[in-house]
């Protein structure tokens, strides 16, 4: 059994490479979306052609992200979304809703200070995790049902 | 042809009144949250019991008020997603993406100042307006092929 | 905006006229499958011939039966499922499996000493009720959005 | 031809390894929930954080094995389950209902006292089997039209 | 609670007509295929044009009959079929399998002596009728609980 | 039976008028999407907001009307699209392969110098006629099993 | 491009070994019912226990079965059905049905005695075919677009 | 992560060349109809049989491309539609309706002047583009994050 899992959210820490290096060993097969601030916002004005408005220019950015997006939300077993400290995170709470009713299985990372104000997300969620740590003990017992010591 | 619409996001200002108001005389339902902001909180624990833990008193509320979500959402034509200018709104993006998973037509309505944090989410709509007045001409529009003069 | 409930589960108690006195004057329409014990042991035999064998016997009259309870299921915003406190109650497990992959709102009203062999079931339900008043509560907090006294 | 099975219920005797045994030499992958018992009731406190309320941890961990359940029985061409003859088995029920909702080729395993109290999950069973060996003698004629001498 | 049935098969009988007058009282709306068996044949070349070759003249005839056919199975709860003891009736079995494929619950009235012949198409139905009278007292039960006397 | 007629394509005749004249007395419900072209081509920024770019302006229009014609196809039990002898009709021949791919029963109706080019829609779809007059026909057989004279 | 093919239907030529020899080379993937006319009438019956009554012998058999033939056709990308000149042949009909609610690609079989009784089964189909030779042949030029000289 | 593309679209320059070889040493797997003008019009008529009306041999070659193009366009993850100058191109149309109803990421290739004709179609994109290397840009952007230079 290979598990899939996408990695959503939060892209200024190292938490995807946390969890991909913990996860060595385990049947995973991870993705994500692209993680390079500066190429994520340009892609589509760079490809295809530039846009004096920046709502355009940002437009045509989002959709370009969004093949990448949507095939990885699409082909997931589990869909894991961190929320940092900072930021407004619309995307990774839209991935959140996006990932529920296609009926995957919902991991949230989170600090407790945003317990309130993400309760709707986490009541989609098959679990709640504090630190990547968590999401790698999950992976291991769900592939192999061991528990961390 | 009866268009339903649900109204989610922002619930401190007056906008779901405002459209609900313009859209007298058209062939509109709309549905949408409990919007008293007391209620929704303490629903869960009013009605299935205290909680000692504040995290699972949110989270009892958050599930007994995703029934009523699930229902106006999957039910709706067109869901209109209002991001006002405080708060973290990340049920309001979560709802915009568990609306376009399952191919509803989405509206949002933002300041111009969430431009950059909502691409993401405008990339799957098919209208973003800054006033609920918008929201009601398209309204009119799409039912009577009616433009404002 | 109609709610659809299918009242699931045990047959030997008031509950299910409890919610339907409880919910007069709300906007619900309530489906049940046929709680009269012996027609529904019997249906399949009586109408489509006697066997001598038991397990077929048993078995054209659960297929009857699954006609309205497929449909009751189907139709539903939201599936309650009551849990008595006698007999194996596996028809009620099924129908909450049933309806938790179809996507069901689930309300499940169950005694506390079911607490830890309803925990999988549980985990799909977006309510944990005990009394059928709760689920009363429920469907008035749903539909507008007041919270009991 | 490769044959996805899902080995759901009864986690107390060894139907499970007697099935796969039997299998050898036939194209079938197995999958499984976590047999461990100690390990699937903790699963969520040890990994998420301990609660206080029995109710909460029972709940925490049976979202977090929900993960492996789905994706076993999303993926399955074949469910089996197995009622043994203690315990309410209402998780065993519930998968029985949810992988027929899911339009999956459903065995049910059971002893003949039972026969009566599961008809209504035998009515969407494509096998109804009393011994394990008969599950893999099924596995065998589906994939190779072979019957046991 | 209305029932949707849809009555496919044998149109050389007045069995459709037995149906619905024993049905009246009953909460039941029924569809049925163009019975008017030259209309049925003729309609693509009378209405589109006439064709040489008659398999093209059916062809074209078996497509019109198939927008009256697929909205019938798509939006019933219920699919009848009836084969008779003359005829091929391939499209009674055709329309059952599409039925099976939609989830419907199926019944199929049948004479014995097809019994052998009609075995896979029995195995996905939920009741195998011998007369029209029976498929009334599945109505009536399944809607009102209550058996033929 | 209602049915549900989507008329999509041309609109510089008076195609729909001629269905709808004709299909007096049965029991059809007709959509169509917004026919008064101006108003089609400025939708999305008469109501939005003004683009330089017109390419944004045309795509801020079609957006809105997708909300109409999206609504309109799924909606349908039978969606007619027709061609006309003069312009590009892309997004007819896009809304004959978005209800294909929904599955919604195709009538195409084109002049016979199309028939080569057409090929491939009308292989998807269940008749293909020439006049509006033979969709009324059709229509009317459909619904009450009578040919035309 | 694996072409992944259920051949369903006769069971009494050497039609299917045909299409197999004569798509040697290409990249496709046959699957097919049990053809072992004894085992596939006798299956349930000898894995599941005896049944007095002949009904519940071939019903446990066809259920069986069902288990082969419906993986067979869900994983399918093209569903050949050939009818023969003798039998019922309704599970042929039923496949076909079936195959097509699903929307799968049908080529069906077939001799022309039989178009007119096959031809609401014909009109759900993308090629009637009579030899298994051109069914090879459309295999060869969907997968190379090389046509038989 | 292997990116399934169908090329859909104008056969009549070197376009899906000039894309895959621009996308060698990506991961990514590419399908496309049959681009023999030739064998693609006449496909049904050699293998199945000559017919004298050219509609039908028309219909029957159409018929048989869909096995392809509908398996092509089902499996994929992007579909990409090139429209040309010349000819009507329904088809291309049509394939990008269809892929829109499914879900599939859209990239529109098309030259400027059929901006306006075009706009229902690009409504529904993720990407438009006026050249094959743009195409190949976005295939590299999507897998592997890096904009070209």
């Amino acid at each position: 059994m290979t598990l899939k899992v996408y990695l959503s959210g939060e892209i200024h820490s190292d938490w995807r490479a946390q969890i991909i290096e913990g996860a060595k060993g385990l049947d995973v097969s991870f993705a994500a979306p692209v993680t390079d601030h500066a190429a994520s916002d340009d892609c589509g004005a760079v490809i295809l052609g530039v846009e004096e408005n920046r709502y355009w220019h940002d437009h045509k950015g989002a959709m370009v992200n969004a093949i990448r997006t949507r095939k990885g939300i699409a082909e997931a077993d589990v869909v894991v979304v961190r929320f940092g400290d900072k930021y407004k995170q619309w995307n990774a709470a839209f991935d959140a809703g996006y990932a529920a009713a296609l009926g995957k299985s919902l991991i949230i990372v989170q600090p407790s200070e945003h317990d309130h104000a993400l309760k709707e997300v986490d009541a989609a969620a098959l679990a709640v995790a504090r630190e990547p740590g968590q999401v790698v003990d999950i992976l291991r017992y769900v592939l192999k049902g061991v528990l961390p010591e």
